[in-house]
């Protein structure tokens, strides 16, 4: 089976080629980036989405743009003057990643090193853009494997939003296990919750792992306690935006409620997600703050029609945090880290 | 504030006046039924829905039809060959509903005894509607009061798909504390659950609140961990299809979902429903048969474009049981149920 990659440098190394995700799950639509516009665009729309992913794509782009300024003849400092617009614009593009913000400046400071020409830029630009790849296609093989070992082959796991190849890279986070089981032959069954408002598990998680080749049943996320109460789960496995110094961990909406439902049931939880995601600065899960998106999101996004009354009021956390004291785990690239994680988490870390 | 009248008889007898309920949350459309196909589709449509609702609504059927017989000058023997045919009609549009087929037969019941004519027919056939009516009526206003009376002024509630005025009648079971709360100046809040996939929740409870005057705030299912974390909760109410001899309570999916959180965070979790719902020969609730429907109604129901790769296989129960051992009280028409409802329920059915 062909893995689904997120981004990938074109021979010439002018362009990129993006699987785009807003097309999805209805088709598999491949597209060419190259110019300052395009990759813009992408990031816009989101086209391309995740925050790993978004970070991948602008270090791309860079490298794509110095060799495009090589191409065309620039000199050392003109083809720096150039980038450093094209950084500036592209950041524009989704002014609140993170990932996004951090690889434009990494890139600028390659720029900012002089270069015998505009040819050693672009190979500085790219090689740091593949260094990046490999690290992390690195650090997500290593989480699945950690991850995989905690189950037993034939086992079923339940994962909420997603943590998958497209958003991460090859083979994601929480995906990561499942996708490589089935690799291995030890056939990981999966339900996906929806994961409303934003369905990303409908329509991500679900054509990833079918893409994987993994056997996958799509539920609503109401369901999850009928699931569970049924024993068919035998553990959860999610991803994280950020892990507080003592575990609490923030990921999408719905993820503390599953997490309950699982230390109800005595199935275990499992958090998996890069070192990058621990967040030591932050004491607890009190000190994150949670976004508030629009209650359109609930209300109209995706219908045909409304569905509930213009004036009601809605209440639309993007995220939320769960409590470490019901997470059994934390899988990093490290390896699996267990309460308490106040101490297992500050290991990692200084590893 | 106007009440919601589900259904009403018209003056005159020989009609009813319904709120379509498929027209909601966008439009206020209220129908006149009159002939058998007008009805059939009203049922078959869930113009008409709610068990209750459906229930009433033969039954004001069979009275309309048998005045409009009375009208045409129909012998006593003629009005009732006509009111068979009719009632085996009207019960094709919804094979499944328990309170049509049971409201059908109590209108075979009072044809199959002798009357003067196709009047007194007519008459005993409006008679039972209006009692139907009126004993529904003290149900719900009686349960309202019991469940108001649990919660202090200014409480806020969460509830979980919709057992309002329309698919019960005036206030309903779990919407009645709120709605009677608002009507008396107690100001009961409410979270309501959007309840995929069907979004009740979403479509008609947020309605019906709103129209009663109760300050609603619509989430998604999986927000009702966090906003029972950050303490906007102060009780739990929710309605019931089923309850076994041991309290397990079958209702709409994601109930038991929303009873593990409330226990989890020690908010009380209520049960509202009135006594017609205890199936005291069910013992427990391993006893209860769960609907399972179709993965459509995941995938592409209310959307503009699936939402989920087509053969992507899905899990989609209507119902879930919720163990009795997390429910904190099951409220009747009688009173107050508490723990052990081994004993309580029992007391509540003998009395």
């Amino acid at each position: 089976m062909a893995r689904l990659e997120n981004i990938r440098i074109d021979e010439g190394c002018t362009s990129c080629t993006i699987v785009d995700q807003t097309r999805l799950p209805r088709e598999l639509v491949h597209r060419t980036l190259s110019t300052p516009e395009e990759f813009y665009e992408a990031i816009a729309t989101l086209a391309v989405r995740g925050a790993p992913c978004i970070g991948k794509t602008a270090a791309f782009a860079m490298a794509c743009f110095a060799q495009q300024a090589a191409l065309e003849g620039c000199s050392f400092e003109d083809a720096r003057e150039r980038l450093y617009a094209q950084a500036d614009y592209l950041q524009a593009s989704r002014p609140t990643a993170v990932n996004l913000a951090y690889e434009l400046d990494r890139a600028r400071e390659i720029c900012g090193k002089t270069a015998q020409d505009a040819w050693q830029l672009a190979q500085r630009l790219r090689d740091h853009a593949c260094d990046l790849e490999k690290n992390e296609k690195r650090i997500y093989e290593s989480i699945a494997r950690f991850g995989l070992d905690l189950l037993e082959p034939g086992a079923t796991i339940l994962t909420h939003c997603n943590a998958g190849p497209l958003g991460c890279g090859w083979p994601g986070t929480a995906l990561g296990p499942a996708i490589l089981g089935a690799a291995e032959g030890k056939h990981i069954k999966v339900y996906a919750d929806e994961t409303r408002p934003l369905l990303q598990g409908a329509r991500l998680t679900t054509f990833e792992l079918s893409q994987a080749g993994v056997d996958v049943t799509l539920i609503c996320d109401n369901m999850a306690a009928t699931v569970m109460a049924q024993g068919k789960i035998d553990a959860v496995m999610v991803g994280a935006d950020r892990i507080a110094a003592n575990g609490d961990t923030a990921n999408k909406i719905g993820t503390y409620g599953v997490a309950v439902l699982a230390n109800h049931f005595g199935i275990p939880f499992y958090v998996l997600a890069p070192k990058s995601t621990i967040d030591i600065a932050c004491t607890t899960g009190a000190d994150i703050p949670i976004e508030e998106r629009s209650g359109d999101e609930i209300k109209t996004m995706w219908y045909e029609q409304p569905m509930a009354p213009e004036e009601v009021q809605c209440y639309n956390p993007a995220f939320d945090v769960t409590d470490a004291k019901i997470i059994s785990a934390i899988i990093t690239e490290d390896g699996v880290a267990y309460p308490p994680f106040e101490e297992s988490l500050r290991e990692v870390m200084s590893s």
